[in-house]
């Protein structure tokens, strides 16, 4: 549904006819025949395999390639998410769909060594990849200083870090979050090129969060800043 | 091995033998050893059969029943969370995991309709459940009302909520947070009864975060807010 609001090319849309047929399957066929993409009602076996192993809810859409843009595309906004070494395509889509919850403008991926929008990812990030731009680098470090030279301040997500998430005073601008690999934390090249080391601060036993939590964290800690600034500048009242 | 760490009682840690042994393995093989717990190599047939589909990165620990507690036992600390309703154990481990980094006391699942503290929900968790003392209840409407009457501040966690996350003044005391299920939100009683209701304000276009991100956030709010009040308290210098 979020592939048709967002009117992005699918070459058909797929559906559960027979007794696990829906109110809600028969909203998304007329929003596909609105929007002008194939419709088909087909056997719960025929959808098991069209979704290889990705679970469906009923619905599969087939579609072309996914539409990656330039590292410019999606540095137009005042947030990115940078994933540096993600490989789990779960992790990806959690942090997809909590970066386009937060207002970022994009992601970036390496080309290699990294998960990428595949069917798992697009499932798990709730159809927050019809929204969000997504750009792959063959260099994360390069990017990085590219993103630096267009105003970014860069900021990495590790456990080490000696600032607390909450302590950064320079979350108000342009922002560019890195994230490291699950377990492994950055590279160490690209941990050198960040222009800030962050930490969030735990309370319990536990070494580390999930890689998603995390990121949803510094990106839901940027948004709040954003709107304590507006509501200073603007002078809106505090209700 | 948080399991060993926490001293938790097992019957059996069966661990993967021949070339998928590791140095790792290893090392959780000489934790559970010296914690009088039974250790076998096995093949990794074996070890898949045990696991019972949840993944096992090369260990399983047999275990007795989840040693659930009463109400009482986790309404000792300040923070708790209720679960409303979450019937996916990948949400549950998720939110156990942040709820003992964020220093929550416990955890609260109702009996009935509800994810519970299964394999799929304990590997999800990182471990989280050998920390965190969990209490099942007949009747979630009913623990919030106890609750209260200790003195917790219960807050619902939903999407149609006019206060925002950042602006409800009252998440410095003891706080109970109620996440609801995936989907459906809180069920009627337990909106009714919850003290304050919260929204995370979203910027982009999706609906909803995901379950666990989203008591996240509320979680490491309040942590955020107790930070501030004890730096405040202490007169320790901001650096």
């Amino acid at each position: 549904m979020e592939a048709l609001r967002a009117g992005r090319r699918l070459h058909e849309v797929v559906l559960a006819g027979g007794r696990t047929r829906s109110a809600e399957l028969d909203g998304i066929a007329a929003a596909a025949r609105l929007a002008g993409v194939t419709v088909r009602w087909a056997d719960t076996g025929e959808l098991e395999a069209l979704a290889e192993g990705v679970r469906h809810q009923g619905v599969v859409a087939l579609a072309p390639p996914y539409p990656y843009v330039g590292l410019q595309q999606v540095a137009c906004g005042d947030l990115l998410v940078v994933l540096d070494g993600v490989t789990d395509p779960q992790n990806l889509g959690s942090i997809a769909r909590s970066a386009e919850a937060a207002g970022a403008g994009g992601l970036v991926l390496p080309r290699r060594r990294s998960a990428h929008v595949t069917a798992a990812a697009e499932k798990a990030s709730a159809g927050a990849f019809s929204w969000l731009p997504v750009a792959l680098v063959a260099n994360v470090s390069r990017a990085l200083g590219d993103l630096g030279g267009v105003g970014f301040w860069t900021v990495g997500l590790t456990a080490g870090a000696q600032t607390s998430l909450w302590d950064s005073p320079l979350l108000g601008g342009r922002v560019a979050l890195v994230v490291g690999a699950e377990g492994a934390g950055l590279s160490r090249l690209v941990d050198e090129r960040v222009d800030e080391r962050l930490a969030i601060p735990m309370a319990g036993r536990l070494a580390s969060l999930n890689a998603g939590v995390a990121a949803a964290l510094v990106l839901f800690e940027v948004r709040r800043r954003r709107l304590a600034l507006d509501r200073e500048a603007g002078g809106m009242p505090q209700d």
